[in-house]
């Protein structure tokens, strides 16, 4: 079976993509919608697609994110916030209803190159409170998949790990032989990872709950 | 009540204007996916959009459709079937999971922008086939918004003209006043409608079926 993989090139994604590729075929699909590290990303993404032999690729750019603005993931005058792994606040980074689009493309592509499944990595718990990240949301995007598309059309959306915490996700990654060392999550810095903004935290959080380094180098 | 109006500058999203202006302040957008008519719709939109004094207006450009293919519209490859009203196949103008692109540009800018509305034109009955033009479709997108968006967002798509027939809507949008003469919704050409596409013949059925000439000019 092919499926298409949403992949940002972070951590979660990389272990996703293992997980996939225990399945299917893979047809790796990386969306730049304006996100301050995109070039390093898209290296990660790209790294982990030729550690897979992905059958297909796909990497496309959107503009309409960052044209809008109102994240602090695509809009230069608005901060990223310190990490606060504890607030029930929607952080700053939330980019509005984004995921929608990377499944939009995903569906669009799925159905063209005739894949059957779309992974995400979207994980709920552990998540800083995106709305978009919640079981919920897949079944009721699965529904607009199921009315959406052409009678003959058999697309679901997979969500491997959303109900894992970080700190799962990096012990299944290792598990699954994941090349986390590809993989990439800081929100802040391209070169080394910050260890300070959300994404860092969490990530870093994950590895020290396993017990583990983390195999990427960082700035702290 | 601010109000996203997705609009391409056709008949069904002129109606469907008049309709929004009637009830709400516009915030209109149009999206290009790298239709072929492109340059054409996006004129007839700016006109419409001038006519109403829209509040606000964004205009973008996806690449993703196009560069996958799979469709007439974008795929310059595949031929734009002749008009055949009475089959119940998919037609080449079929664009993969379009609408579901076009929706999700509309919440997040509604999200950013703090409107509460989505208007958009799409029409079930007469609608060639498209899966992605029917009341369930559009039901199944209203809980995505629901539950993907920040819990204190409310946006609801509003369909003014889905359960109509073109003659109805040519009606409907005469009642309103709607400036039907500066909408465009031939699929092949760009400076004389070419009469004979699934979308012409749809619109000049319409006005036919009223009997009233269409504003337009036409190459045959």
């Amino acid at each position: 079976m092919l499926a298409v993989v949403l992949a940002s090139g972070g951590l979660d994604s990389c272990v996703t993509t293992a997980f996939a590729a225990k399945e299917c075929e893979l047809a790796m699909l990386h969306v730049s919608y304006g996100q301050r590290t995109e070039r390093r990303e898209l290296m990660a993404f790209n790294n982990i697609a030729d550690f897979y032999h992905a059958k297909e690729r796909m990497t496309t750019s959107i503009s309409h994110l960052a044209q809008m603005g109102g994240s602090s993931l695509t809009d230069s005058k608005i901060e990223v916030s310190p990490a606060n792994l504890e607030s029930k606040e929607i952080p700053t980074s939330y980019v509005p209803f984004r995921n929608a689009h990377l499944l939009s493309i995903a569906t669009s592509w799925a159905e063209v190159i005739g894949a059957n499944r779309i992974y995400i990595g979207a994980v709920a718990e552990d998540s800083s409170g995106y709305p978009d990240c919640r079981p919920e949301y897949y079944e009721a995007f699965n529904r607009v998949i199921d009315v959406g598309t052409k009678p003959e059309t058999k697309i679901e959306i997979v969500t491997p790990i959303i109900h894992l915490r970080k700190s799962e996700i990096v012990k299944l990654g290792i598990e699954l032989d994941a090349p986390l060392h590809l993989s990439w999550s800081c929100y802040k810095n391209e070169d080394l990872a910050c260890g300070a903004c959300d994404s860092c935290a969490l990530r870093l959080r994950g590895f020290n709950n396993v017990g583990l380094p983390d195999p990427i180098p960082y700035a702290i």
